[in-house]
């Protein structure tokens, strides 16, 4: 797992780096003209820095860029991509030749970095996200005993966003002594000077008033670079954060410090004016056809199935009490397992796991992006990450849930004390967005057990699948339905009840489901039988086979969820009924409508109209 | 606009200050093991400091709390709601015997405060976002010329949210000398200790990095307390925190300090100790037959309809530029306009507004949930707030809109850049989740215009609508095909084409409504006519209407979105048809299915099959 680097750059003069440093400008300058569009100027401020940390400090395998052994880049400023791809390209990651293809349709050279890149690990773009990624990255070379260190490259605009200092204060709090953050202050953002412009003490004493070391220098002077990044090498027992002064468009003069330049692309004439001005460019090489490395992200790993779970019929065990003990399970045999907590372990049921397996659980306190994107970056090094707050709190990493999918991240997310049926603590606690949320992330597994059973087997699915899986839990106790041996395949459902005169179908999952159970008891007695499904598997849906559910109660079909009535259960349901071609001729979807408040949970599923009651009242009403 | 409070609380001595906080202690036990849950301990921590903050340093008027004129209090420590009704009952604001209400379902004294309590602004209980809000109320009372003070509580586990390091950061630069933050220092957080426990130099190290006076004080001691609440008071030219060191639990023996306490009512026996240990308790007092002040959120101004706009059939221009000049005309009739930008005016177009009324646009830089919760505060003040950002950086802010709901909160937010159709950016910059997400806000209005007509009388619409409103505007430039006397109701949409003999309706918005149009022609020189349907308005939905249009075409539905297939225009078609108890036939869904990536806008619209050409292809094949 402590692979070393296989070969290393060699050190470079100060003359080479500067050199370097010309080639990156030009490069970034010349991608962007090429591709009509992109950031420049936002490239130019960072030239030297990332001379510096490329062709200096960084020691990796150009090959295998990637490796858990070797130091690690993340750009956090991520629409100055041009500059990073220029300094792949010149570090031999891919060809030189390969930087004019930025932007384009069939190009892995984004706008904005993706893992699609050798040498890339997350996604970034979205701003304030990179030095959360490189903490867990800085956390994922720890755990694996690897000497390598986290270089995160940060614009002084996207210190405003908050996740920076959750990170800052994250890292401090953890030693990470291999983590060194090196913001680009160049004063300028977007629209206008940032807020602090070039008072760098201010930077300096906030990155030490979080415990960092800090220290200011000259972004544009290569040795004032070079230093510093060796003394930030030197330093074991906290991060480090460099503060670069430094000029948006440095190194060409109308350029530079110029306002109304952000996201432009130079005309052909300036670009030729610029380069000129450089001391000219050197003609782009063909690519040589030698072999280049390859994009890949760590995949799952294998691991042999847990035994079967222990739980008797009928007993009653939450669902997120049941997560945290197929975490301990899984923590048992999985070592790369490692689970994040924002101060809530004692309710997602962490701490169940924390008990047995203390050094691979971290605290990241209520801090939820930073939770989320850490995650990002131990998985990047080949850990398997559960992330767990209460479901309402991931609301507040939509966005880095967000960038995952785009980074293609490896990550799973348990979200607690969904809906109504939390009760007196009121609708600040509720999730009753998350199912909308999490089944418009692409390529997401949105999960949602309904007994301890399932909740045990699909934490374990969630570990070995490829995607983001998100799981949703539920605060009261409910009994268990499933024998232990039963499995939940991924897409799927199970039918628990059905006669060959079912009134209906009656979709449901979680605290719903045992509703519509207890309403088919009242039913029964009624005369009336229904169908009852179980949705565990909320995305993907088996549409096909849940069609067939349907048909056979004569397309009619009740849907009960503790969720708002956007974008979950129900209109999951409606979109793959319709993606399979089928009907349903009279739809009742049951679900919370209007902003609820604190009351008992028995009260609250029958005031917003999913408790048994209403779902037999449903059927009936057929 | 400056009303000052009509009558101020009697200044207290010291000996009665600590009375008051031996009674807010007492009702917080109380209340809580009459509810049988809530945070007792959280309360306690912070009984000096609200005995000082409301019967010392707040001036306002109990029979108005909420007044412009009146200082005010957000409890950002939103689980310690017990010690706030309590010190709102004492205050005169409502009758203390309604304490013991606490949690029930009929109850507006809800686990977490909102504002159907009286002298609430805004929603707490997701942590981290009262200081945000309380500079969104500092900034309105600002603008309103109000002497009002703003005073908010925060809790120290809380403090490790970024959100509450953008706040400070905005409210020094902003220079809010009108903001006092109380840090209640207790030490414990929900699973264990905090980050920085009772190391009180952190706090203070970190807020005066930001730009704060800060000064460390001891909780407990209701002198001090006083003390630095009268030097806050008399600071103006910055906000100022009070840092005060605390014990959760204070003031009875069993809880003070001990960890396993959170979140736990006492139980009947504990109480009786605990109260016996603070001296005895007075009896609850049955409610006087006196009136009291009445929850009132501002409504949203009236004012006179804006002229019609100017634009020529055909004209290019894109929604997101209608949004900007939509705002600039709004600001010139309405003075309660205010906008707030992070970083990208030039890009949502807010810069527009910022032309002509520069004082009331506000740059709360990259930093998007302090953009939102601010938000919050000044539309608390009776402000008409809107803020833009990309869409896709929105969902950074979904927590925050979340409770901005859960408050009731009438703020207007603009997604820009929505789509694939941004183009070479790539995805982190393009919004494909910004309508599941914001259909799942209760109560939201969800616009989503097409042309420059439409976006303006929209803007219009939302500073007159009493809900969170959310428009999603486009980068490119599309035709304007409204007259400009077109109105455009809430809910509704619009029908562009329709023959006797249609194949189908297709229904779109934004770019893919252009693409439905272009299709129309394309398939009509094959003699094939359809319905098109301009869903300008997302959410509400006039199900029943749409219904009409369905049945029309024989139950034969495209819909074509710039959005992921899950909980955006295709989605909300079938819910509402389904609520409508209309079954469509045959449905064709086309959305951006996988995450997508760089390229020309047209490129991308064709791969992910949103192109005219695939809504053509998607109509004949039914």
């Amino acid at each position: 797992m402590t692979a070393m680097p296989q070969s290393a750059p060699t050190p470079l003069t100060l003359e080479q780096l500067k050199e370097k440093a010309r080639l990156l400008r030009i490069h970034s300058m010349r991608a962007t003209t090429a591709a009509g569009s992109g950031h420049p100027t936002s490239c130019l401020s960072a030239a030297e820095i990332m001379a510096g940390i490329f062709f200096h400090a960084m020691k990796f395998d150009p090959s295998k860029p990637n490796a858990v052994g070797g130091d690690r880049f993340v750009l956090s400023k991520g629409h100055a991509a041009p500059v990073l791809y220029a300094a792949l390209a010149e570090s031999g990651v891919f060809p030189v030749s390969r930087l004019m293809t930025l932007r384009h349709l069939t190009s892995e050279l984004e706008g904005h970095p993706t893992p699609r890149i050798p040498g890339v690990d997350a996604a970034t773009g979205s701003l304030g996200q990179g030095l959360s990624v490189g903490a867990g990255l800085a956390i994922g070379a720890r755990v694996q005993r690897s000497p390598a260190r986290i270089y995160v490259l940060l614009g002084d605009g996207e210190v405003a966003e908050g996740q920076v200092w959750e990170a800052a204060a994250f890292a401090a709090h953890a030693r990470l002594g291999n983590l060194t953050a090196i913001v680009d202050v160049n004063a300028l953002g977007q629209s206008g000077r940032t807020m602090y412009q070039h008072r760098m003490e201010v930077y300096k004493a906030k990155f030490e008033a979080n415990g960092w070391q800090a220290e200011v220098i000259d972004g544009h002077d290569i040795a004032a670079v070079v230093a510093a990044l060796d003394r930030a090498r030197s330093t074991l027992a906290r991060p480090q954060a460099i503060l670069a002064r430094t000029l948006k468009g440095n190194g060409v003069s109308f350029l530079a410090d110029k306002e109304n330049w952000h996201g432009k692309p130079l005309s052909k004439d300036d670009l030729a004016k610029a380069i000129a001005e450089l001391g000219g460019a050197p003609e782009i090489e063909p690519d040589n056809g030698r072999s280049y490395a390859r994009a890949e992200l760590p995949k799952p790993p294998q691991f042999p199935p847990l035994p079967a779970t222990n739980y008797e019929a009928g007993q009653m065990v939450a669902t997120r009490e049941a997560y945290g003990t197929a975490l301990k399970r899984l923590a048992s045999i999985l070592p790369q397992l490692v689970a994040v907590d924002g101060d809530v372990k004692n309710s997602t049921f962490t701490e169940t796991m924390e008990k047995t397996a203390p050094d691979r659980v971290f605290q990241s306190y209520i801090a939820e992006q930073n939770m989320v994107s850490m995650a990002v970056g131990m998985a990047a090094q080949g850990l398997v990450p559960f992330a767990a707050s209460f479901a309402c709190f991931l609301s507040r990493a939509y966005d880095q849930v967000r960038m995952a999918a785009i980074g293609r991240s490896n990550i799973n997310l348990c979200g607690s004390h969904c809906g109504v049926s939390i009760g007196e603590d009121g609708p600040s606690q509720m999730a009753l967005e998350d199912l909308a949320m999490f089944r418009a992330i692409p390529g997401a597994c949105v999960l949602y057990p309904s007994d301890a059973v399932s909740a045990e087997r699909l934490v374990e699915t969630m570990a070995r699948t490829d995607a983001i899986c998100y799981m949703r839990t539920s605060r009261p106790k409910t009994p268990v339905i499933y024998k232990n041996q039963e499995t939940f395949p991924v897409p799927g459902f199970k039918v628990l009840a059905r006669t060959a005169n079912d009134r209906a179908t009656v979709i449901a999952a979680g605290v719903t489901l045992h509703e519509a159970l207890k309403a088919a008891v009242s039913l029964k007695a009624k005369g009336i039988s229904i169908c009852v499904v179980d949705l565990y598997c909320v995305k993907p849906i088996d549409a096909d086979a849940l069609a067939v559910e349907i048909r056979a109660t004569g397309g009619r079909l009740v849907i009960a969820e503790d969720h708002y009535a956007e974008g979950g259960l129900g209109e999951a349901v409606l979109a793959a009924l319709a993606s399979a071609g089928v009907a349903p001729t009279v739809v009742k979807h049951l679900a919370v409508r209007g902003v609820p408040h604190s009351g008992r949970p028995d009260e609250l599923l029958d005031k917003f109209g999913i408790s048994a009651r209403h779902i037999a009242a449903a059927v009936e009403a057929l």
